[in-house]
């Protein structure tokens, strides 16, 4: 019996790996809706391919283009807007939603396909850094599994497999394009050098990310979520070749570590085929042909993000969609050339210090402090352009 | 509860450093029965502090000495000889046995012991490399689990931990230490240089076998029978830093691997403790530090041992009991001076092709087979001599 599946974000990066998994193993996952943000036009080839009995699209506009373009014989209800992402989210008969739109607006169906009781393979990041404590709480009510689809968040997951004696995990990082940049150098990045992401290919967000290690920070507030593990038993090791990709430490010194090539398309299948492991066609790691790991401390005064993310992770409440929001503006301020790159953190940390916490937030209060740090932090980076 | 140990071997490297385990976990592990060689006066000293109930010897005279030496009010009975040894191994009411006897010696213990439906701690090389097949079907019988002391079988077994979907196991080798040395500079290396291992300490036997790779061989065999693995799904990788001791890749290309200091008291403490992680008082590892991390294939060319020891494990019957017994004698003779480095594979190569191969050997059989491989070898390395 396949597993059934429905894949919100199927343009994005992770939604057209996600079907070229499924694409391989049409015996074992059929997909039954596919949502998308605007681009109507691949939604339309994937909804051709894949016969899906719902798609979904943002705008009633891209909605009606792509039901004008359906082929006939295709019987896809074409839905639009959030109500229409939360019925796809929540199709009866579907197993795994696989949560792949970026931004809070991924958030709300994620949880309403929790609600409806999908396991979750979850891609979209703010699902647990802004709303961890709400979502993860939701999940255990129901039942249903948040299978990380991250590659470092899925190899600590496949080495944690519920064995006793965990002590610590350990998060490894590719440390970035600057790595060995000083202070100095760093103030100088450009959009344009930062964008030249070594080991993985991934968006212009993610990539600053990647490079502030505030993707890392990030990355720690899920894994505290996902393996319901302390901030002061996550650590983060800097590891350029992006092999080992999450480590486990045991109570006795041991250690677990998961490897493999760097292939979003891995950790997408372990999370649709778990507990299966399904051979497929990606090439294999040769460790022998890679030759050399190296591993070493990452540096948190020349990248500040790491902590000020592990930071609000810690503060928890609503602190961590308060940083995420100045985060995310800081960085599309970086790209348009306003601000500098040590500009990021700046923000990041003005919008910290100023932000008013809430404890245990509902959705709403944590959607609220993301959209008010997001205002406030656009003053702070036009006040920084004035400098 | 504690766990009902007995330690065959207690005064080599393996049983002293079981007791210092013990000693650390007095509270999990008791010491029920202890037995050694020729070495009376040290296990006199374990007797004294382990207070086991019973404790034996090679010799008569030795267990006299033993005897003689015990302060009043201990009442350990002491046994001699393999009738003794037997005594001990299937002692009621332990639970597992530590079966460090090196060489053939330690091999019928070990067989009664498992016999006797006790739980095997296994750390003499022989049992499976010799016996694999009888031992483990033994073993299957019997319900006893045969839990790998051996610092890469410990990792391999971390690894797979009955997971499912195992595409083939890794097993690391340090290299030995004439690593980078051509055919001809093997051939000019004195024992004394051999005997300079760079990261375990060992006792000279298993430090030529590591330098010939002849050791990771006989781990490939093991490997072959504790895993149930076929030996194309074995592989062989030189990793000199000798922290990653073991890696299973699964069907979809993910490696995990088991990483840890080069301490041989982690893999003993966890055979004993298993399932269970017991938090102890060794450094632990840390990568940062390590820092670096390197993987290559092995040179089958320069160190043929490797390539023998897997031609005998798939010949399978008694050959591999001939291999090994070649080799005991051949390092022996190189220890002595009488041959030099690549004379130890040349006389395993000799007694292999000239082996009359016994299918589906009894014990008596690969025992004989031992033996006889053993005063072949003897005569192969005179004429070797006269050369």
């Amino acid at each position: 019996m396949p597993r059934d599946i429905v894949v919100l974000g199927s343009t994005g990066s992770i939604g057209r790996q996600t079907l070229q998994v499924v694409e391989e193993f049409r015996e074992h996952f059929r997909v039954r809706a596919l949502a998308a943000g605007k681009n109507w036009r691949l939604l339309l080839e994937q909804v051709v391919r894949f016969e899906p009995e719902a798609a979904g699209l943002l705008h009633e506009e891209d909605a009606a283009r792509l039901r004008a373009g359906l082929p006939p014989g295709l019987n896809t209800t074409v839905f639009s807007g959030t109500e229409g992402l939360v019925r796809l989210a929540t199709l009866p008969g579907a197993d795994t939603v696989v949560a792949a739109i970026s931004g809070a607006s991924g958030l709300v169906p994620a949880v309403a396909a929790i609600e409806a009781g999908k396991n979750i393979a979850l891609a979209n990041k703010e699902t647990l850094v802004v709303a961890g404590e709400i979502v993860t709480r939701l999940a255990r009510e129901q039942g249903v599994r948040l299978l990380p689809v991250d590659s470092e968040h899925s190899a600590v997951w496949q080495c944690l497999d519920d064995r006793p004696g965990v002590a610590k995990i350990i998060l490894t990082a590719s440390g970035g394009p600057f790595r060995e940049y000083s202070r100095e150098a760093l103030a100088r990045v450009t959009p344009e050098t930062a964008l030249r992401h070594p080991t993985w290919h991934m968006g212009p967000k993610i990539t600053i990310d990647s490079a502030t290690l505030m993707n890392k920070g990030l990355e720690v507030i899920e894994a505290h979520w996902l393996f319901g593990i302390g901030y002061d038993n996550i650590n983060v090791l800097v590891h350029p070749q992006s092999i080992v990709h999450g480590m486990v430490e045991f109570a006795d010194g041991s250690i677990a570590a998961a490897l493999s090539i760097t292939d979003m398309r891995l950790p997408i299948l372990y999370a649709l085929s778990y507990p299966e492991r399904l051979a497929n066609s990606l090439p294999k790691l040769d460790l022998a042909a890679v030759g050399r790991l190296t591993f070493e401390e990452p540096d948190r005064e020349r990248f500040p993000c790491l902590g000020l993310a592990i930071a609000a992770g810690r503060a928890g409440g609503s602190m961590p969609a308060a940083m995420n929001a100045a985060n995310e503006v800081a960085v599309a301020a970086f790209l348009e050339g306003r601000i500098h790159f040590n500009g990021i953190p700046a923000v990041v940390e003005k919008i910290m210090a100023g932000h008013s916490m809430i404890s245990n937030p509902s959705l709403a209060e944590v959607l609220s402090a993301d959209a008010l740090a997001r205002a406030e932090a656009r003053e702070v980076v036009r006040e920084l352009e004035r400098c």
